[in-house]
């Protein structure tokens, strides 16, 4: 049985408080958030763990694991404090909206021999992983070119825009990752436009809303991502991978299966709209490999330096969009 | 070269006239309508034709071929004479609304040895022919039962149903045929039911606007068929056919591939709405078997006695609704 | 709080006992199951309740509803002895094989005055619900016709079949159910046919594995459905309504979203093959719907007397397919 | 009746010519096609013009009217001669391979004030006017970005491709003109990478096989293009226009409407392989535009200044893939 504490009590806190409390494996046993809301409130009375501080946790010989979940300006020092203990650590991204307190907290984490699984969720999903391992069969030939699209429902409120890190650490960060998974290697060169053509609070706030990103692979393959803040119809996150035998897509889930014909035509469902819903699987096999990871040693999907190299090129993606020029990474560029 | 007269200017006249006039096999020499219309003149003009009456046509010795598409009451006096003529024969169906008529004029016709082909253009169509060699290769399994939905996109106007025969001569008859075609049998038992539920002016007319029919063939399998006036979103024409390995759709043909998604979910266009449209590419292919049979002795898809059969099963269908009671027939089933 | 006991600890068994158990208005005190299986074990140590068996049940006062998702064969006995002791009731169809059984029991239910919900799930399924407020709403217009399909994925075991009472009474009720509750009155004439067409070992059990069924309303309206023990690529539950205004699916759901394109085309996954899975949504809203009718009075979507109208239907079948002819029915109609 | 003389008996000469010579108010006079080939003849033979070379044509006073579909290298030379006769010009794109050549044409056409379209056919076909009419007539709301894919089935032969004049001016050239055309202003910066990832041959003639790349408006906003000389399914041609309050797709056309589905789910036809069935429709929209441009002034919706307009992206494209950089454009920018 696996002692755990779940550091965050928002909405994705409380998905994987329930689902870590529901598997056979895990002791869900503090649930830590600062601010004692109702929500933490319930949390814990629904897993039967106890509300607690970080301290708490940190001075419990018992706890073995980790879920970081709160806050991104939390991320780092619980990184560092749960890899100094010996923790087995699951945290959501991103590690920090600071570059260089990435770089650092991921070496430490390394040096620290725990494991440390990084929250891609999408990596989990099972229509992204049925193309990843449609690909790594072979089944569908040598992978040539990706297009993805992310674009959000609704653009987010103007106090969620100022603390989100921007969006190409916010939300295309998920599609640095996915190019990277899929192509089986580092991306050497990004390409950046962006601009605030939807909703003028995120210009306000300094932040953009609207993306297209061009990646070029060591071996010279493309990824193209269109990222925005807003789709008329709801959450899209679509991928298309061209390979050299099939082309491989993931298209949103619709709400229902329900299609209503009149004289305009076949109206089918808008897709799920909320990334709980639409994600609900991938953060159960999360848990589910969280505990794997921990009990047999088995490599996560994603692991905390994937968290790095997707966030460097988020970051060299900034870089770009605001000189208007491609910019060259290796694994030693930095903002 | 063939020497053509078609009869009937109407719209279905005029599609087999263009297709027979750029037909380079064809010479298109008699277009014979007694009403004397603009379209008359005009197809005449189009296609170098000239205009004529039908003992013209009879009296000129190097006519080889006719197309029948003239009014149904004329169909069965044409077949008559063009097969006393010794004249290759292309019939739009039905033959006549008289079945005792229907059954005369087909035994007159085979006995006089000239080829006849009968116009279920469903037969030509690309999509129900694909299935039809699916199904024949094998490779779809063995043909286990067959779901058929024909619906007009509106009701006819009251004149039409007047001189229509009646939703089963007029409209379900081709999937009456498509049954046999499929199948690849006879069918021994016909249940239908039947109403005027859409269009008040149909029933004053004496017709339905709706009807279910379940068809028993020889060896035990079943289609059903769905036939209507009306589908708000247009001209629906769809089959399924279910087989041991494989199920097979025909699926409506969308206008276009516009999608139009907003909050509502993702609008496609409805399909065609028109049969002239729709079965386009069918028409054409009837007029290249028309040759094929007349040039090479190659069999119809569907020849007189499919146009006898299939209306004996519209004529079981009406017994059917009007008794309440399922009808068994056989070869020499009369209504 | 509702102290529950559960009836039987099979596949359906288990998805309402932990349904049940999650809900906060519940209690869920006892497992009864007469096989000392080891998923009735794993049940109760799931869900904290007690394995018991029915007279300790009925010699607990504090028991306020009971569960009945045993074997068909219990269904009466069950339904007789929880009304007597005025529990709420949820019961699984069919209530029994035998209808005047059927007609019997639901008679002193109904005398009894407690709540009794039937499980006829696909009321419960959103899209199925999606379609019924359509038509409610009368967005869509009048409701003119409706064809239904279902086909299970593949036989079932011999075994299976032998105790199933019938492939109408066993899985086309939910077709006739349907009818019914979309048509928003009786049915009042049934016509069937139904053949071995697939599975020899079926017909072996005296069962058939494929049947068409026509059916005509209290106000003349019809229904039709196809019934089959296979369909090549899954479980096939589909609904088209057609009415005035609108024509409403209800398509299969798709097992995920991705397609695979090659020279062949589009591929697109198969829908969910399991109806624990397809219906899981389903269930958990019957148990919200269970409770809310136990604490607030409010009407199930379906109740004991439905169960007894779709199972008529599925006994005028019967005869319907024996005789080779219609069948009229009205309250008084009993096989 | 306009007389007209055609230039080029391919492919795409032939379409026109059909179209042309089916079209009331055009008499096809002259075909013009140095290759003595049986081509040649028969559509000569089929439209009932005459075989003539250029300077007949040009000495034919009654001519008021030139298609242009011969090899790109007499483009220039013919726009020149039929803008100095005073024709209305068809003409297909590209203009010319070397851009101070279409520069000097298009200056040089223009100032003779004679009619010139030119063939950007997508600008006809059904469903990319349907999209554009849709954002035209408000409904959309405003146009925010643009993603288009062009793919073709396979790659052409090497000897194709060493007269295509580079993947970016012979395929690619449609998407920029669609971008400039949906956008409804002129781009001002193109970024894009390529590569040879699929067919040695057509590295080893000095082209590219991949591209993608990403456009700026002058007003800042953005549009996507992805390019393939390979798609494993067939012609991949579609769009993506994200307006504030819809999303307009185009989709690719089924060949037909067939659905095979078995254990591994649905498949759908792929789409129609070949252009010349593809945009069908949009040609003879093409040439009827011609004639309506000839008879009543009205502007074509596409122009020679269009031409080089997307020729001018097209060069900035390739000088921005060879650099690595992105290249500012404004009307006097030239390679």
């Amino acid at each position: 049985m696996i002692n755990l504490a779940i550091f965050g009590a928002g909405r994705i806190g409380c998905v994987h408080a329930v689902n870590a409390a529901t598997n056979p494996s895990i002791r869900l046993k503090y649930i830590v958030d600062p601010v004692a809301s109702e929500g933490r409130a319930q949390l814990a009375a629904k897993t039967g763990a106890f509300v607690a501080d970080a301290d708490a946790v940190f001075a419990d010989k018992t706890i073995a694991a980790v879920v970081i979940a709160s806050s991104t300006d939390t991320h780092a020092e619980l990184l560092d404090r749960a890899s100094e203990a010996g923790h087995a650590i699951f945290c959501e991204k991103p590690i920090s909206f600071d570059f260089a307190t990435v770089a650092e907290v991921t070496e430490k984490v390394e040096r620290s021999g725990v494991a440390c699984m990084l929250g891609f969720q999408r990596r989990y999903d099972p229509n992204f992983r049925k193309v990843r391992d449609r690909i790594a069969s072979g089944a569908a030939g040598r992978l040539e070119h990706i297009v993805m699209h992310s674009r959000d429902p609704a653009p987010p409120l103007r106090s969620y825009v100022e603390r989100s890190g921007g969006m190409f650490r916010d939300q295309a960060i998920h599609d640095f990752d996915m190019a990277r998974y899929l192509l089986g290697e580092e991306i050497v060169k990004v390409y950046a436009v962006g601009a605030c053509l939807i909703d003028p609070e995120i210009g306000a706030a300094g932040d953009i809303d609207t993306a297209m990103v061009t990646l070029t692979s060591k071996s010279g393959r493309f990824a193209q991502m269109v990222n925005c803040r807003r789709a008329p119809f709801g959450y899209d996150q679509r991928l298309e991978a061209l390979c050299s035998k099939e082309v491989l897509y993931v298209r949103n889930r619709p709400r229902d299966e329900v299609v209503i014909a009149d004289v305009n035509g076949f109206a089918a469902a808008p897709p799920m709209n909320d990334f709980i819903e639409r994600f609900a699987h991938a953060y159960s096999e999360e848990i589910t490999a969280f505990v794997e990871m921990i009990e047999t040693g088995k490599k996560p999907l994603a692991d905390i330096r994937d968290g790095l190299e997707a966030q460097r090129l988020a970051e060299a993606a900034i870089v770009s969009m605001r000189s208007g020029q491609p910019v060259e990474v290796d694994p030693s560029w930095r903002p």
